[in-house]
């Protein structure tokens, strides 16, 4: 099995190609197109292609947040925060915060009895401007965040919620998307910190109109 | 859709019940179990039940290396290197490195006309200790690791060989696998740094006993 010759430059490029190349017929729509196969690409998964559900004009909407800077990416792990690309974040001027390590969000799970990334949640409420949270890994946050939204507490500019996993994930979704907040969701058990990541990435991405090699 | 009721500290555990009930009459070799068990779990996708390859006695050899502590884990991502167990590798006396943004890699990478990720590669020579390299993006740190061992420049301790994607992913590990280095590779497209660090988790927990929530 011989090497593809291909220059380091262009090792995304040509990977989109292959994706759109392997969809075929499969037609997405344009708004969404980038984003959907940047989840493809991060996980070499085809599934993204029938699972990704987008609420009303949140593509566009959230283009218009951005654009605007001063935004603020939550997530709920680390390794979503570190994914999330830098320069993009910077050139629009936006931030990217995860609070899963801070001690009082530690303190107030174990009261509450809930998980970390529950606890986080209610600290979004404490950010300035406006907030899209990203969560990849717990869908306690997903839960956790529809009740705060339902008390009013919250209102987040973007929900992407793509948990992985086997427990209450495929519900958590479910939930988040009749909340009545904007949200992209990757139904079923699939997703990821890095699937969180390519999300927030392909977002900025069609602002800054750059082919950054990261993922 | 009903939530299920499970306590935040038995999420992990009755996550892998799930997978084990739904992997039925498969069964996998007991060293290798909960290793791959923690791949199906990080992605949701069990493909990993029949992808990954294991060299012979790599399991063994690399508890034995972990439990002398002193090694140092290489990423060839950030995401990788955050979603590694801090608590666990620090009970181990192990350490986790990632070269990606030093300035001398970056530099030696544009000199070359290679990538980053190649040129991360050069610098691991320059490690005291047994040396674990968890690659859970770059085919090309594969390929570049293949010719440093050829020319007796690196010797490894173990290769995680994960890498995603399209372009030359399937080939670097077919590579990677023929050169004679210890191995755990998951075969074709998928992995990630996702993947990459739920290896070595899987790996330290071995040692460790512990369920570490986080992924």
């Amino acid at each position: 099995m011989n090497l593809e010759n291909v220059l380091p430059m262009d090792i995304e490029k040509r990977s989109f190609e292959i994706i759109t190349e392997e969809l075929g017929e499969l037609k997405l729509d344009p708004d969404k197109e980038s984003i959907i196969k940047r989840c493809i690409h991060t996980a070499a998964d085809f599934d993204y292609a029938r699972t990704m559900r987008f609420s009303d004009n949140v593509v566009e909407d959230t283009l218009a947040i951005m654009k605007n800077g001063g935004f603020t990416i939550v997530t709920d792990t680390k390794m979503a925060q570190t994914g999330i690309n830098k320069a993009a974040l910077a050139k629009l001027n936006g931030n990217a915060v995860c609070f899963m390590s801070d001690p009082d969000v530690a303190a107030r799970a174990k009261e509450a009895g809930s998980t970390r990334a529950a606890a986080c949640m209610e600290k979004v409420a404490t950010l300035q401007g406006p907030v899209i949270i990203a969560i990849g890994n717990a869908p306690t946050a997903l839960v956790r965040l529809d009740e705060l939204v339902k008390e009013g507490k919250i209102k987040p500019a973007l929900v992407i919620g793509v948990p992985v996993g086997f427990v209450n994930v495929v519900q958590s979704k479910e939930i988040i998307m009749a909340s009545g907040v904007p949200y992209i969701v990757a139904v079923g058990r699939k997703g990821g910190s890095n699937v969180a990541a390519a999300i927030c990435n392909a977002l900025m991405y069609k602002l800054t109109s750059e082919q950054m090699n990261r993922k």
